[in-house]
């Protein structure tokens, strides 16, 4: 029975506790949170769950295996250094640090000491996400030609982080467990509309090695919610659409065919190729929960999770890349990848 | 009487040949393309109208007063040259030439002699682009904080100019009448997956002095159709979906609001507000008619077109600017905007 | 503070017991189901509700003032009759009984002791619904010409009642609350694909004196969910779509403007008015929340329920009428209404 | 080559001389309008055309060989005895009648001559209809279960015919390919707004022998526009939707599952089956070009018309029917089928 603390509990935290709480051989021990408060309804819903506004205490309690980490972005390297310290295994949400060299020594601390570290990139573990997936490998698509994605909504603006950080963190995320290739450069726009602010709308590209290219639109400022992300590739194009009910993945037999001209030599005549669309089924499960099942097999058998530190640090490379473009309106930023990510 | 001369009747021109056909105070009297076979269907479905594969047909007959020209691109300018220099007024396809020399000088031909010279921004003169003007500057959406949009499909890959100069030149002509403001920067990206070919997909930022941010996603290899515009304001937002029946505008009363926090000084509360939306009833109305009718009008009158040289001028000044920034993978470009534009 | 009993807790229990134990000036003190296993889970989630698989459980403790009865609707009259004998106040699902004798005998049992009886619509207490009931009773829509609703999914088939009195429930209950009127004659018609079972598609048309027509169609076996009610006014138009995320509720300025014809004498000439949409922003707030406060609201003041049991009795009615009239295929069913519904 | 007239020249003939003037094998010789207003313009767009405003010049011409009647359901009857009686084939508008007697006279009087009746039944020569047709044949579906129709829009209130005959006699043409079995009885209900006035709402129920039922929903007072099909099989299900730029066919591998309950003897446990949605890419072409070809084919070969009049007397018939339902308030009216239709 893997033993589980919850640090944080505001407003991702009482998932955390949910679906580990209801995961087969693990339990929920600790619940901790800065303010009393947000921590009150615990007991009552809880029982036999112990809480705290110190995450120190869950730290020094042998009994506890594990934490899983849901505070903002800048606590998580602090927190993760020294539940890894002692001796803990690390869930922690994304985006997994604010830098990349925080990043780097998370994986480090995790790795010298022999314990799992996994980041919290939930979509990775939906029924949708899992298809695009399986849609790549199987060679369906063919060669990937784009990557695109909007994810807007008129969203809670955030002050310490800014709105790439914040939604296309999700996207990025994504993008690394389907693309399976990483850019080599980054070009990112955006506006801060309030003073002092972080950027409220942002518009990032990503340059692959080859034939690919990858964008993502992240806004705050939205007046509808889209969350709508395309995939094209050279056999067969996707429409992954969070919103829909059901049919979120559409896979769509379309594209274009290169054929020699037979009038004019070196000319190529460019066609369309309109063909069916097909929506599979997906499976109806909830993603966390099926991630919290991923976690406590990965400290059971020291398997290396789906979503480790180096798929953790993959995105935060993208989104520090992206600030510095962001700055310089739009300059090339290299991806200089580290030798053993 | 206008007598009219239509050079080009490949896909566009016959609309020009109908509208104008209707257009009270007009008539067509030439029709020519370099393709006989193109031009055959004409005297059999317009008996009183002359054809020629020589558009010099129309140069030399005095009687015609004007000339609309849908070729591509490349030819614009010699052909707008030729016709203002044998003094006719000219509609010219957009965009309206291939390079801002070209345009500087088309204006300056027209101008000299005293000729109309209109571009033909279709999307001006439609009901749903009058109303965004109209909202705009009428003050209702407060000020404007981003042009969004998206314009993709699985369309005929060009060989001769990039999808910016295909697609997003109707955003772009757009964005210059109801924004009413020109951009000082641009940064584009971009990929061809073709060798050899232009870029076929590519995605366009577009700086202001002050609080506005714009951008174009445009794609010839989607698997589904969209044309979707969002304009965010401080007050309100839009949205202009091209592709629905009914309703192609929404006005969202929605937005953020911004307070001084109780609690920490220096530091601002952001709140949501969420209002109504509205969907304006349009007129339903060809735009091309009255594209048609204001042309003739202004040759009548000697008043400047809505869609003039300098218009059309700036969006070439924008696609010129985004397709060297994208050669150079999102660098920014600066607008330099001539003294009399 | 006013104690309840939840009898029942199959898909609907949990809810009531959620929202009853957030309810002011109330708490749950018992749940009862004829399932051991069913209620197992609640002393862990509320330690301080008692549980038991015999209702009388319940109506024995004198503590109790209210129960709620989330049981199969054959078991409504039953349990309703003795929780009012036993002197407890009722909540009961819809439709509240299996005719419309039982229902009566239910509200006379309830009037003789003083009790508040209230019926379960719960759709009667969403913004949507009550912002329809809001544009109809301000004249906004003038007068009213048709109720149209269709309520179809991929169900679960229900043994013991066909799907009018599963489904249809809803849409009648809500037509109650906003149209305000009551049908006098039912023609139905429907069909059982499974042999020995209850009808599982149907379709229902209400006559009303006047100018008004009703019509509800239901389906467990359709590809698709829709929940879509159209409501036809002289002066302007509403669509309920239960499924749209925002955006319930869109008001059409629309309709139809008679005037007599200038040429033939006696006769009219019928126009369209068509003119702007509009959806206005509803609150968000859990249905079932507002009806628990409502119901101890009653209890404690002993004001009438808005959906009180001669609502109940209405529906139910209706849908007596309609199974009558689909075993005669289609065949005119009147409505006798009682004398002092 | 078939010469042929085309009678009357309203809202539909100038798509019927547009379609018969580029049908190979036939050319449109004349074009008849009481109105000569309406047929003003033939001669300026097609200078090769004769008009009239007396079919009977038509009919005289001994060079036409068949008539197209695009006028008012009340002259169908009229005009097209007259053409049989001059030895012309017939393509009449649909519905082909204002009764079923008139109907078989019609059939009768082409019959007797070996001349070819077709009626304008155009849905059935749509991609869409087609596709339906193909997979109901080839057993996809499996066993019928129902056919559900919605047509309703803001539309033009008839004063000679209610709306099922202006509506949904395009659902019951469709109904007629697509499910290939006639019903045995009607149910209708329905109201008429204006005083005075032909229905504007109604609602019709078809019994069938066995499993099958079907049902058409037709309104002339909708805010919005709806052309939306299910049709349900005991193996897949399908939906129109004739309003979807693509994807109008939508195929369902969705239903129910009845297995024998392991726990109580005679009973069936009646669970899901949700699978994939499939969207067939289907062929673009205009329903009426395949129409006219399919006209001048029978004409040539003597074939029997796929819209012949038995299928046209089959829509008449059922729209009788609902119309004496209608004002019987749903009363069930049978349908019996004439012996050699």
């Amino acid at each position: 029975m893997i033993s589980i603390g919850v640090i944080g509990y505001g407003y991702w935290g009482p998932n955390l506790v949910r679906n580990f709480n209801e995961a087969p051989g693990a339990r929920v021990a600790w619940v901790t949170d800065l303010s009393a408060q947000r921590i009150a309804p615990v007991p009552l819903r809880y029982p036999t769950i112990q809480v705290s506004t110190d995450y120190r205490d869950v730290l020094r309690d042998p009994a506890v295996d594990a934490v899983a980490i849901a505070t903002p972005v800048s606590s998580h390297f602090e927190l993760a250094m020294a539940a890894l310290h002692a001796g803990k295994h690390v869930l922690v949400e994304k985006p997994m640090a604010s830098s990349t060299e925080e990043a780097a020594r998370m994986i480090e601390a995790a790795d010298t000491r022999g314990l799992t570290l996994m980041v919290d990139h939930t979509f990775v573990f939906t029924p949708a996400v899992q298809k695009m997936r399986e849609l790549k490998r199987s060679g369906e698509l063919g060669d990937l030609y784009y990557y695109d994605s909007v994810r807007i909504n008129l969203g809670l603006f955030q002050h310490d982080v800014n709105v790439l950080w914040d939604l296309a963190v999700h996207d990025l995320s994504i993008m690394d467990f389907v693309v399976d290739r990483q850019p080599i450069a980054v070009s990112a726009t955006g506006l801060a509309h309030l003073p002092g602010q972080p950027e409220n709308i942002a518009y990032m590209t990503m340059f692959f090695d080859g034939n690919l290219i990858g964008h993502v639109h992240a806004n705050w400022l939205a007046p509808v919610k889209v969350r709508r992300t395309l995939l094209g590739g050279s056999r067969r194009m996707v429409i992954f659409d969070d919103l829909e009910a059901s049919e979120k993945i559409k896979v769509y037999d379309r594209g274009i065919s290169v054929n020699p001209s037979p009038e004019k030599k070196y000319q190529m005549l460019v066609g369309y190729r309109a063909g069916d669309m097909w929506a599979p089924q997906l499976a109806i499960r909830e993603a966390l929960s099926a991630e919290a099942a991923h976690f406590v097999d990965c400290i059971t058998t020291g398997q290396k999770p789906t979503t480790d530190g180096a798929a953790g640090l993959r995105v935060v490379r993208l989104l520090e890349a992206a600030s510095l473009s962001m700055k310089a309106q739009g300059a090339l930023v290299s991806i200089h990848a580290g030798v053993a990510l």
